[in-house]
């Protein structure tokens, strides 16, 4: 069994009006400092399998069908072997 | 300047409809061995101050007053030195 944390992120030249909203209420609250903020997803989550190599095609394929908007988004991932 | 990296997950405790919903889509399309999807944020930002302890005391008020909710969710963050 593996655990797979995927982070999702839009890409840099995609505007990231979120992250641009709670950057506008931070201004507000006197937050003068923080700059470029940008939010993405971390999704975490096991996969059922003894074999690495069959664990990342499921990840892969996880991703681009569910997780993500390959229009806008790349994602990265790391997988660990639990017990 | 430091780059921040915020990970805000929900509490273990606390149902994550979101994650849910996820699955159930990855059911549909066959992907039996996904469990467990949790969905979190992931936020990343710049902290415009030379000094590390006030960029700590910044980003800890930040997420405690914008980017969290402290009655569902937990936060880890890391803090970059950058150019």
């Amino acid at each position: 069994m593996f655990k797979a944390i995927v982070i999702v992120k839009r890409r840099p030249s995609i505007l990231d009006p979120q992250g641009m909203a709670v950057e506008k209420g931070a201004k507000h609250l006197g937050f003068n400092n923080i700059k470029d903020t940008r939010i993405g997803k971390y999704v975490e989550f096991t996969v059922d399998t003894k074999v690495k190599s069959a664990a990342e095609k499921e990840v892969s394929e996880y991703c681009g069908k569910l997780l993500i908007n390959p229009n806008l988004e790349d994602y990265e991932y790391t997988l660990e072997e639990i017990i």
